[in-house]
């Protein structure tokens, strides 16, 4: 263990880092997205060391974002894919992309995401799910919820969140 | 360095994590959010060593996500704030959020996203913003960008992507 363990934290960022905050997770669940599934695929593609892939999988599978699958019986070999917890990631990568895109890649888009009925290229941005109003910083905030710890609630009463700054300049 | 330099791989992803990709950076990023700014703040909050802390806010800074400001001119006391990058950086802790609530929090939400005009509780979801569809992976995938390069041609061009099998299980 590089770190001591995010997974006692009462902060859902710090249990899903927890299960995914290693440069090589990431980049194996971005690749299983890719469709590649096999280990010499993984490795290919990321040229990790073999022993370090072994381990990210295993790590993976054990959190329950992958899952093994013989695809050859003689000899045993398994793929690795993505099981709902893995496919829920989907949305923390394509925003990963969105950032990355905008701030570090100034080439232009070096892979972007496309609507496949229309064949409209895509800007992904979040909504409410109820309204559809576009989530922002000077509307919206992170709030202590049901299941806050008595820590969480001092962090909160400790450090009100102010409003983004620039989008409450626009406002003046 | 812990790992070989994403910067130079053609993929926003890699170049993202290059960045935050390692969980004490994107952990700070948090509690930039939660409106915290001094060392002792981010220090008293992580329980961080000093000196890792101190790597990780030079990092953050070289990086371009957060910016140092003078808080106190005697003895010199600086600050750390969030840069334009920074708070773009925000979608992509709301994402985690809702994944590490949905699968790693079984006692409940822990934190939750409010509108504070309505004062609701929020889901996000990511929708096209132009036409406000929904992402799914049955509908949407990542192709090449106008900036690929002939090695992320030849990735697509070898590993097509499927559309999510649980997706396209539901319209059979």
């Amino acid at each position: 263990m590089q770190h001591k363990s995010f997974s006692d934290m009462p902060c859902p960022v710090a249990r899903g880092l927890e299960r995914v905050g290693e440069w090589w997770s990431m980049m194996i669940l971005r690749d299983a997205f890719y469709g590649l599934s096999r280990f010499d695929e993984f490795q290919k593609s990321l040229k990790i060391a073999p022993n370090m892939l072994t381990r990210r999988l295993a790590g993976l599978v054990e959190d329950g974002l992958l899952e093994r699958k013989l695809y050859c019986e003689k000899p045993p070999r398994y793929g690795y894919h993505l099981t709902q917890s893995g496919r829920d990631f989907w949305p923390v990568l394509l925003t990963l992309v969105e950032w990355g895109s905008k701030h570090y890649s100034p080439e232009g888009k070096i892979i972007e995401l496309r609507d496949s009925l229309s064949g409209a290229a895509v800007t992904p941005v979040l909504v409410d799910a109820a309204t559809g109003t576009p989530i922002t910083r000077a509307r919206h905030q992170i709030v202590p919820g049901p299941a806050a710890t008595a820590g969480v609630l001092q962090r909160f009463a400790n450090h009100p969140q102010a409003p983004d700054e620039s989008e409450t300049d626009a406002h003046r």
